[in-house]
């Protein structure tokens, strides 16, 4: 499913040439996912102790193709894809309509006490997808 | 005036003890000020290029008296006191009716091309008192 | 005990004012005392596995009195007193000779599983008071 | 040319799993790279006021194979390629030998004054190129 929310670009996103520093929409990126995840019931901060799970990141692919300024709103959207194991999570990213970043995360879903990927529980699945 | 935001506890703001890092709930508290000047018509991107000053702070002193997870739900209060050449931030932070943290910031208003303060300008002054 | 690191202000670390921005330099507090626990033999991230314990942050207290630039080498000076169940971390911040911040950060001694203070362990006391 | 700096994974950078939380990761990628520019003579601060350019970062593939935790020392080599207009910064840290990230970042080089590629100054290739 498709998960929309607003990054209001502040001050300290901002660098000395007055634009956002990219690890900061790194950090944006990071927050979508955090706050879909809230959303679908699965926060990460739970998935831990009450799940027994991790959804560590493999790889990411982003694409830079635009620059924003304190005080700009960018919606950032969030669609995620559920494979066996794997998880992907695509991120389109604009600002007045244009296209400020855009990219992907690949994530395995593993145990706790393991590092090699399961299969994704039926309920995080059904989650994922309901989004 | 008094000005207040909801600060959302994220995963990204949590230490293995998982509660919220110190220096994340400074980020949190600078986000305040931040959203506070945009919010009075005044956002620090625009201190510089637009009037020609800074707010540069020159000492903080916070008290910390509770402990916030990923998912909580942080309101932070913002007061502002404006004296001669300088601006006072005091912040009070709640989770559940519970204090977190308050404290008190001290900034002053310099010009660009000076390091000693100079009196707030009026609009400024009155502004930050009609929050 | 008495301890010194040097922070290198990074491109990242400085805000469209081209100085430091001053969250960034908590980081660096908190970095600094990372470094010194550490080196004394009682990084954070063993605190809690291996020794139930846990330094939260009670209050913190600064004073910024001069302004730093990407590339600046702050020498970062750390002084740990003991009490009872508390801790104090005192800073000393210079660049070039000149004073950058100073403060203190009053932190308690408290087990896992409990929120008030307790005595800290003779052997942490002995190792922060060694440095 | 080929830069390699040691990264320190901090207490502040690792999350409730205990592990290294990727946007740190990236933090430390854009570190490494404010680092190898700094030590070629042509640091980040210095790009826009002296040389009136900018690199900014166009797309980044990164590839994460392995966890690291507080106290870990990650070696993070940087190579440079440059291209007409364009920077090529590929990244290889390893743990005890083993990859824990590896990717690329790709950058162009714009006038500050407008938004496409300009051919990369000689001096700023051979710089780039020496490493």
């Amino acid at each position: 499913m498709s998960f929309t929310r607003t990054w209001s670009v502040r001050f300290s996103d901002t660098d000395p040439f007055g634009i956002a520093h990219y690890p900061r929409m790194i950090d944006a990126v990071h927050e979508t996912s955090d706050m879909f995840m809230e959303e679908i019931g699965w926060p990460y901060w739970e998935l831990n102790e009450e799940h027994g799970l991790g959804l560590p990141l493999v790889s990411m692919d982003f694409d830079f193709t635009g620059q924003v300024n304190g005080g700009d709103e960018v919606e950032i959207e969030l669609d995620a894809t559920v494979g066996g194991s794997s998880v992907q999570f695509e991120y389109h990213a604009t600002h007045d309509g244009e296209t400020v970043f855009e990219g992907t995360e690949f994530r395995v879903c593993v145990p706790l006490d393991g590092d090699s990927g399961v299969e994704v529980p039926e309920d995080l699945r059904a989650a994922l997808e309901s989004a």
